[in-house]
């Protein structure tokens, strides 16, 4: 069993102006990681301080794998890699150029995302794009070595130092 | 319209010992994002403090899109990589993944570029090999996404930090 | 001639209750670099303190090039790119990104490795996966570039500060 969170990162999210899609989406395709249960979902705005709250709660929360959508591209607000490179303690940034390498064969635009993945203490954090298709398409690429990975992470509780 | 400038990373080139050809040559193959225009060149040697000090004074300045060629290489003097990085606040890896990964269909030595690219405020500061050829291709890669990036990390103008 | 260095890094081969198979593939695969000789070989547990400490020694005697195996996974105790970060001073991501894109070829896990590469001093640091068939295939990825490397990085001893 794996114990997932998912947050969704848009400045328009969090005021309510736009309905976050990318959320929920990513909650129906979890199910393609077998035994993942989505326990905890949350939408903040674009602000460092605000993401890094949420993801070090989950942290402490001892949660399995957060999923983040939105916050990785170019604009001056897109901050969610700087907010997860101070919550990691060890970064695995095999997983973000795999999602970038397959997402290159659908669009040059793949190049620009600037997505980070790593373990604090004993959860795994992945950035993915904001909109749901390329959200989902990148879930997808990571998907089959998620098992091994969070299995190996989680392998021995007592090494997971309280964060 | 796209400000622009380029900076040769070169010591003997700062010691005018030897011609930059790789400046010129991506003077002109700017031409193929429309609308760059290049408003500033230098030549520096490979020393870290007047690497940092040219890129400083470009992001000051607001320029959108600073282009670096040579220093990024293992002889011991290539410090062009670190620099752009004690310069930038956010990391864009996916631009420097994709231009090695294309180099790398071309030669197995595009794996020794050590090239960084990512934002200092709202400039985009892009790394590229020291030799004209490389230079131009590795530029090549970029270009169907410069365009929306650039335009996404200018997008609200208020947002730029002076730095 | 090239100085090879080979780090395994396993708290059972530490213990003697493994046996390192990865070390002694290493010094035959490095057979592929024409020059190389391996001139010294140990055996570290996974604790951060003792890698950097290998990792320093070996620097510190000027050796071209060292080898790791082991500890770059999603256990808990893999640190060895962090152990390599931190004695590292200038990085090469460019190999680590090849290796990686090379064994994603062959299993999805490849993603999951968090191999770091880079030079300390004079001496460039590649970390490889902890069995020995990815470990020798991730070599076997870089060696058309590593002669290159190497020579450029050593081309100037005076420039090789003493660490």
């Amino acid at each position: 069993m794996y114990r997932v969170a998912i947050l969704t990162i848009s400045d328009r999210g969090a005021r309510s102006e736009r309905e976050d899609r990318s959320g929920p989406a990513l909650a129906e395709a979890i199910a393609g990681l077998p035994g993942a249960e989505v326990v905890a979902r949350a939408v903040v705005p674009d602000e460092r301080a605000e993401i890094e709250a949420a993801l070090r709660r989950w942290v402490a929360e001892g949660l399995d794998l957060i999923l983040t959508t939105g916050g990785t591209g170019f604009s001056p607000r897109d901050v969610t890699p700087e907010a997860t490179r101070a919550v990691i303690d060890r970064e695995a940034p095999g997983l973000a150029e795999a999602m970038r390498a397959a997402s290159l064969r659908v669009t040059p635009h793949a190049m620009l995302s600037r997505a980070v993945a790593g373990m604090a203490s004993c959860t795994l954090i992945v950035n993915l794009p904001g909109s749901p298709k390329a959200a989902c398409e990148n879930l997808h690429t990571i998907l089959p070595a998620l098992p091994h990975g969070l299995d190996k992470l989680r392998g021995d509780p007592a090494e997971c130092a309280t964060p």
